[in-house]
């Protein structure tokens, strides 16, 4: 379709969201990214590139020079602009910058100052806020005067003469209140304030505990400096949330828009580091080589133990990471949830080890064989209850991301047990062929 | 503190948020949760309760008659009630609406009759509907006329005679525009709709993807029904892209406060599961036992191949799920996302077997077994990386969720493909002690 005929995909793109515009771009093969951009225009415009996937944007951004960007970015509400170019080389983000007129650059260089994914790149400084002894009908008169707000505003933030934040006005109940109500009456004074160096996922986790359409931002002396709203902190929840899976599988960033070379760098890392793991614990069953060999069996049975082990350590640790990522663990409740972990693994070891000791006996002909695998199994799921929470715990305690690494350690853990339990009391058994 | 002491604890929970509020139950033992509700009594009210972690609300609500959930269910909104019956027994919730006032119950009994997790079940009844005719005048004139307009909203919807939406409306629009102005000029029609029984995962996508604040529902004539706004959504984005890391790991619905009954059924018929697939590959060992016995160093190079290659798979899997979740991985881009994945394998599978062969021709001395083992990882690298895209890409396409039962194929295949590779390649050598 967009070989030769700009004019039909340019018509075809007419009625589109720049979101839809930013998913064609996706979907499309990197090496026909060029032309579409060339066949659309200006409907490729600044509101397609917030929306786009940041690997296709950069792609794309590198394509034009430091004056189309910098338009671009002008365009943009300064979170999204400082989303561009923080995704940019330092030079070229200077060569941008300087494209820009003073006051741009300024707001988005305050931004950038603050640390990354804090709440300082992600406020919008356009907002809303007036004093307390104001009546209603002073706000209304005050909004109706006020042209160049170029943005949407949900609540407006009532502030004393320090530009310190008072309360918020949603703006329905202004709607629906007489216009002689004053301000300070109307306004309601509990309200969630974020610091500007606070962590992006702390100020997600807030939004979404206390329902928060928006919340004002303050800088460190506690003056109102900006304002976050819900539309930029849900793709946040929805990137922390889905992170936690790609972190614990060793997947990095995990988006299939990455560069091959980039995502070959993190993932073969993290292979590398399972490759040593899986060495330590298999030289386990190296050490019990002369059990092996009167008893071949062994050896096939062996991995069963691990593996049944290792899934149960995931489902718990699974578990685990997420509640420690919601705010649901904490320390109140962790020997709680150890213990609650404990009698979960005891019923489960308890149900699998008897049917593999069962299914074993019968098989094998060999009762002692049964009992042998059924005690190793339920050893090392107990061993996985209890490491699938306390390893994502101490982690988290030490100020580790327990999504990053607890898999290394929990998998280490139930390999190992699991080969040593199973090989230990077959050898103590005598078991031979 | 909270046994003796009720004046004491209710002074504390005075100036909290009922969100607030609703994280003390859960962070309190079951057994002090009766106490706490007692010493708490009207502070624990309707709004803490629509906080609730649901396994600590309906331990609650259990100690409460049908009366009193019927009088907190009437407090709510709709979607908040709709959410504290749907997990009540079906009798249990009978003897609530019995005893709810005829328009709540009728309006509660309309949202039950949508499936699960529909935007039936989400939306909020309560909307501001106006005409097109009408001026920005007379819309703010009728708004000061309905004090019986009791939730907050946040966009204005416009309708046709036949109650058909044709436009929606900011507030802040609504504020900045002088009264003259006709609701027609000043609306914007393309709007997003939400049909009435659209799945809430799918709402969720749409409301990320256009940054909604809130959208109306309509039903299967296309009429306005209801209103569904961005604070319930951010809760089913959280949800949503959290469980795929429970599902993928067969912990179900992976919440700590889960009684442990509940928790072992859904965990042990995983683990039953994953049993029979660890049987099924190491069958694959046993098939190999003549070659073991005359080599018994294989037994423990064996689960190194597995394992690394289900850490490869379970890599590529992650991102999979993750982008089948977030609609990024279609049909249009699946064959590219095999392709890149692939090559990702090549290059990981190159390093890994690379170290791997290198290192276990050193120790063992012999290069012969570096070669096979260096040839079975690579092998069982490029699986994974096949299996990790086209396992959950099918499951989706048979409209199974993928993240539920992905990696039970995924770690059965390179398990299997792990063994089978290395211990054949082995026997092929003719590898010896």
């Amino acid at each position: 379709l967009d070989d030769g005929d700009n004019e039909a995909a340019r018509a075809l793109a007419e009625p589109l969201h720049p979101a839809d515009i930013a998913d064609l771009f996706e979907q499309v093969p990197a090496h026909d990214r060029a032309g579409l951009a060339a066949a659309l225009g200006d409907k490729l415009d600044a509101e397609v590139f917030a929306e786009m996937n940041e690997w296709v944007k950069s792609e794309l951004l590198d394509l034009l020079d430091a004056g189309q960007v910098a338009e671009i970015a002008q365009a943009l509400d300064t979170d999204d602009a400082v989303a561009i170019l923080e995704d940019m080389d330092a030079g070229d983000a200077q060569d941008v910058l300087r494209a820009m007129t003073p006051e741009d650059r300024a707001a988005i260089e305050e931004a950038l100052s603050y640390p990354e994914e804090s709440a300082g790149r992600l406020m919008q400084r356009d907002l809303v806020a007036v004093p307390e002894d104001w009546t209603v009908a002073q706000v209304t008169a005050f909004l109706h005067e006020r042209p160049d707000l170029q943005t949407d505003f949900w609540e407006i933030f009532v502030v004393d003469e320090g530009m310190l934040p008072v309360g918020t006005m949603r703006l329905s109940w202004l709607l629906t209140t007489p216009p002689d109500i004053a301000v300070a009456d109307l306004m309601q004074r509990d309200q969630t304030l974020i610091p500007v160096d606070m962590d992006q996922e702390e100020v997600a986790l807030r939004f979404q505990k206390y329902a928060l359409i928006s919340a004002a931002v303050v800088d460190l002396k506690g003056r109102l400096v900006g304002v976050i709203t819900v539309d930029d902190i849900v793709h946040i929840i929805q990137e922390e949330a889905g992170e936690d899976i790609l972190k614990l599988s060793g997947a990095g960033d995990g988006d299939i828009n990455e560069p091959v070379f980039d995502t070959y760098k993190t993932r073969s890392r993290w292979l590398i580091v399972n490759l040593g793991t899986a060495m330590v614990s298999s030289s386990v069953i190296a050490a019990f080589a002369p059990t092996i060999e009167k008893f071949v069996v062994l050896a096939a049975l062996t991995p069963i133990v691990a593996s049944v082990g290792g899934n149960a350590g995931t489902q718990t640790m699974a578990v685990a990471v997420r509640a420690l990522a919601t705010n649901q663990l904490t320390e109140a409740n962790t020997r709680r949830t150890i213990w609650r972990e404990l009698r979960v693994a005891a019923a489960n070891g308890l149900t699998v080890a008897t049917l593999m000791g069962i299914g074993t006996a019968l098989v094998f002909q060999n009762p002692m064989l049964g009992g042998v695998i059924a005690a190793a199994m339920l050893f090392n799921i107990l061993v996985a209850g209890m490491a699938g929470v306390i390893v994502p715990v101490l982690l988290d305690r030490f100020n580790f991301d327990p999504a990053v690494s607890s898999s290394v350690f929990v998998t280490m853990t139930t390999d190992t047990m699991g080969f040593l339990g199973f090989l230990w009391l077959a050898t103590r058994a005598g078991l031979t062929g």
